[in-house]
């Protein structure tokens, strides 16, 4: 049996049906979509329905919250999910109606076409009937072009509606809700001011402020015209944060239908793009199958497949190779590229008094070329060419930094900065192209370093959105570089960061599994979330009173629902206190049931209420007068209990 | 079979042994022991051994790396550990020498006295053979009392020389390896300036700044004259951050030997105190077996176990029966006491409107007392009979915080913020006395308001030293809390938060094993650890950058063992490349052997130093004339891989 075949079985075998973890819905959440100005904008959200307020605590209805939800047909229980299929083409009428692209024949990359005619190759091919699309000669079909003709696009609509996140309508459910309705209204929607660094996030998103952040080049909507599987969706700092979870196989681990499992897993617990970065046999393959199933844009690192292609000696690297790469991906539908243009021959030597030298395996790739060329890289000197590729299919620039620090020691260094200085260059190179770009940023840097970064390429990148991998505060704590990084990211997300790039307790150690992914995520979900806090997002504050409020009058299900893991919430919860009948006491593990705070607190509160707590020149009276109206119309409160 | 012989079987199984992996000593780690002025003052650190560098990256000598290790004599393989006998009273000589206590004949508390004489207790009994210790009458014992008078006591120089970390020690190796540890002296040691927001940490830690810090109530020493086997530690900002673990039985769950377990495990990973909140049957007992083998710190909350006393109903408290646990617990060691002598009884309705009430159970407990009877809390009221009881024994003020916020939506408001007023006013009380205070901060911030609250904190408290509980940066993500909490936890210890008290996943759930207190822990050295960094924190970035050099150089053993965990890193990467010829192998998982970015930052490195690198001018001349000396000089270095 030969490696093709062997391949083969084991792929089968994993893909044959979506992993059945993946494709159920959470708990008491269901899909639902919003409906835009024409009816096949069809936005989705999880709608997290809860209980009601026990009777004790006031009784109310709890109106249903909506969720941010990036899992694709996966959660939709209506939804007939083929693998072998692919996702439904989505954007595909709008993309067609713009009438400015055209169908080919089939790839027109070598060797996108030397693949498809290779037999061998047939049984792991992805079976795509339709062949790929690109611009018509001279058209520009970037999502930018078409916002700074001042054209809002089905996309730019779709996004708005996602970002709002149903607010106005979860408004409206607490105003219908008559007195308590009003109350809960008051308690829920008081906001505390975020500080927000120069971001502006309106109340209400418009389609209107995604086309002009987009014309702006402050935000991108990575969709390239061959991923019409893609539901819409926008990076930049006005916009919620957004994660990144990198999968791929390298030469030492990892199959085919692993990495489209790890995909479907990333997206259920909140990825909201996929990066692709295998290394291994089969990328194109690989690629296709995750692209084709794919409802999050995908990101690649051209550089790693092109090096393939040169057994992996970097010297031998060359403009047409690359070109080639370029163009098969993008005929793939890959919808942003890593491209690492700023790592310039005068850089190189500045890394060399570095704690740890070139850390990024495309800048350590340029490096190597631009050394044994003794010239520039042929990223940097065919730039526009790049730009011209990207914009005939709408591929969005991830523009590398090659020369992150690998260590703490090395963060904000010469080295750094250089480069940081010429993406910037590079940035609007690409915008007089409207070509859509993002920045990538470290890595490693300790907290008082953040801030500094942060505004260094707001300004020298004129706002590009910044798209960061952490950064790791410390490096004492390999087997918890989620956590380390958490921190920065969470950082770095308030100060502008428009996405953050996981990091796995893997890191440094080894290649993550579905266990460690899930935790990469959530970690980012965490501190994607709490930056938006710290902005001050409109919509952000809802969820966490939501949670909070179930936590306070003991709706244990509730609590765990709108969490961002309702399986592991329960089953910490189970491990104390396992009875089904615990998760509607009014009690939790950590006291007991015979004393408890949150009881207590409510009897503060229905004290208040007799009191009349509102009046507040009462309650500034001081405290002899107090003491004589308690014993006036409290006393018996307590002697009830 | 009565429950107190049940319990005690348990107990007795539990405790035969402490548990295997908390007193082996972690991988290529000794025990080293630094003296001090008089051969008494022994002060424990753990070296951690380094491999040499690999020939091809330099094959210098990699000096020792001393950390921080308050893990006690359980992980010094010649100590003789029985748990039955306790561990040795390091301190009780100089106690004894002060000649300002005097030895009782026995527990003067009425509860000590009938627990003592209650025959059924026999078995659960640890057996103590001294009696405890109180001031002479008239007389102050307290650190800070000693520090005002200009004494510094052996104490004061034990943490002097544990603060600075054999510093001057590695240094000094690095200064004997010839050129090569003058490069990698000079490597090492080059610092990022952190931003201190008006910490001050000196270069070199001396013992008359120890007494400074502490006459001035910007840090206390928590070592209770009872407790003479703790080995002294200093919260302060301008020391270390230090970590809180929680442990304790509630009336739900776990026994007294699981509990020492839960202490020697916690201290292992790094925990720096220990607070006991045991809330179930024989508090008493576990307390006693936890102190006597505690070499760090154990706080209490007093009430907790007086409201034990009353069956639980916070109306029948009383001064009499909150004193008399006082001194029993004064009395047995404990090294500081939670008191929320701040819930006046006109905070109170200020949580109605809350959203999530009183969360602190502490707090409750005063909140239902004083609303029961109309009056400030005896906590408030007989303050300053607390004071006279503390410094009898010197036991630390921690001034608990009852109306912190218990969800994002409550932080920093009127409630919380008018008890941190308060519980300044009694800091100045308390210091009127001489008695050492902390203060205890939240509990639920969002990001933006941290500096806010921790700004309050250094204004209205004097400075006192904060100890926070997290914070939580969000509420959506119970089963992850100790990430949402690390996140606020790095940032107020980088504002001046002393003692970070951990939050383990359990948070909200249940109550924690195990591996959640390990998981809690580990967040919490990180947080710590990265505020350390980014306050400039001298001994600091030593182990970062050894970790960090270790990585570049494939030193993998060494990248494992220099971090907080080796266990799981090892594991970890095992997972990937299990063979043990990989811990050798100079790639990792990530790229595979074929090609490799460290390797290459290696070539350039090789290359800058032929280059001349370190001449700045010739850097700068441009990339037209480096070409030209790239290709006469270069070219061959990459011919040749």
């Amino acid at each position: 049996m030969n490696a093709a075949v062997l391949n083969t079985s084991k792929f089968l075998a994993a893909t044959a049906e979506v992993d059945g973890a993946a494709i159920k819905t959470l708990p008491n959440s269901r899909k639902v979509y919003v409906t835009g100005s024409r009816p096949d904008i069809q936005v989705p959200m999880r709608a997290v329905t809860q209980a009601d307020t026990p009777t004790m605590f006031g009784g109310e209805k709890n109106p249903d919250v909506f969720v941010y939800d990036c899992s694709g047909p996966y959660t939709d229980l209506n939804a007939n999910i083929d693998i072998r299929a692919g996702l439904a083409p989505i954007r595909g009428k709008w993309i067609e109606e713009r009438n400015d692209t055209e169908l080919l024949t089939g790839p027109s990359s070598q060797y996108g076409i030397e693949r498809l005619n290779d037999a061998k190759l047939a049984e792991l091919r992805f079976n795509l009937k339709r062949t790929p699309r690109r611009a018509k000669a001279g058209a520009n079909v970037s999502q930018m072009h078409y916002a700074r003709k001042g054209i809002i696009t089905p996309e730019m609509e779709y996004i708005s509606i996602r970002e709002n996140m149903h607010r106005e309508h979860y408004i409206e459910s607490l105003k219908q809700g008559g007195k308590t309705g009003a109350k809960m209204l008051d308690l829920m929607m008081r906001q505390h001011k975020g500080e927000s660094f120069g971001a502006s996030i309106p109340e209400l998103m418009t389609p209107e402020f995604v086309r002009s952040e987009v014309a702006r080049g402050r935000a991108i909507i990575p969709a390239n015209i061959n991923h019409p599987e893609s539901e819409p969706m926008i990076i930049g700092r006005n916009f919620l944060i957004k994660i990144n979870a990198n999968i791929g196989n390298s030469a030492v681990s990892s199959g085919i239908g692993e990495e489209v499992e790890k995909m479907t897993w990333s997206i259920r617990w909140g990825g909201d793009t996929v990066m692709d970065l295998s290394t291994g046999k089969h990328i194109h393959e690989t690629r296709e199958w995750i692209v084709r199933n794919s409802p999050v844009p995908i990101g690649t690192v051209p550089i790693y497949q092109a090096l393939e292609k040169v057994d992996g000696k970097a010297e031998d690297l060359t403009w047409e190779i690359f070109r080639d790469t370029l163009i098969e991906q993008a005929e793939q539908g890959v919808d942003y590229f890593t491209i690492h243009a700023g790592v310039l021959l005068r850089y190189v030597p500045m890394t060399a008094n570095r704690m740890t030298g070139i850390v990024s395996r495309g800048g350590s790739i340029m490096a190597k070329w631009c050394l044994s060329h003794h010239k520039e890289s042929f990223l940097y000197t065919h730039f526009e060419d790049i730009c011209d590729i990207m914009k005939a299919y709408d591929v969005s620039f991830s523009l590398g930094d090659g020369l992150r620090p690998g260590s703490g020691y090395d963060a904000n260094d010469e080295a750094q900065l250089s480069e940081l200085r010429t993406l910037g260059e590079l940035t609007q190179v690409a915008w007089k192209h409207d070509v859509q770009v993002m920045i990538e940023g470290p890595g490693h840097v300790p907290m008082q370093l953040i801030k500094e970064n942060m505004d260094i390429q707001l300004k020298e990148c004129h706002e590009a959105p910044f798209y960061t991998l952490g950064p790791l505060t410390t490096d004492i704590a390999p087997g918890y570089d989620h956590i380390t990084s958490a921190i920065g990211a969470a950082q770095i997300g308030w100060y502008g960061t428009a996405m953050l790039c996981y990091v796995t307790p893997k890191e440094h150690l080894g290649l993550p599994n579905k266990k460690d992914v899930k935790d990469g995520i959530m970690a980012y979900k965490i501190a994607a979330h709490a930056a938006d806090l710290a902005k001050g997002h409109p919509g952000a504050q809802i969820r966490d009173n939501a949670v909070s409020k179930a936590r306070f009058e003991f709706r244990w299900d509730d609590q765990f629902n709108l969490g961002l893991d309702p399986d592991t919430a329960k089953d910490f919860h189970d491990e104390t206190l396992p009875k089904d009948s615990m998760k509607v006491a009014h009690f939790c593990s950590m006291c007991g049931p015979h004393f408890c705070s949150m009881k207590i607190t409510q009897d503060v509160r229905d004290y208040a209420d007799k009191l009349g707590a509102d009046n507040d020149t009462a309650l500034k009276k001081g405290m002899e007068e107090k003491a004589i109206e308690f014993v006036k119309k409290g006393a018996e409160i307590y002697h009830r209990a």
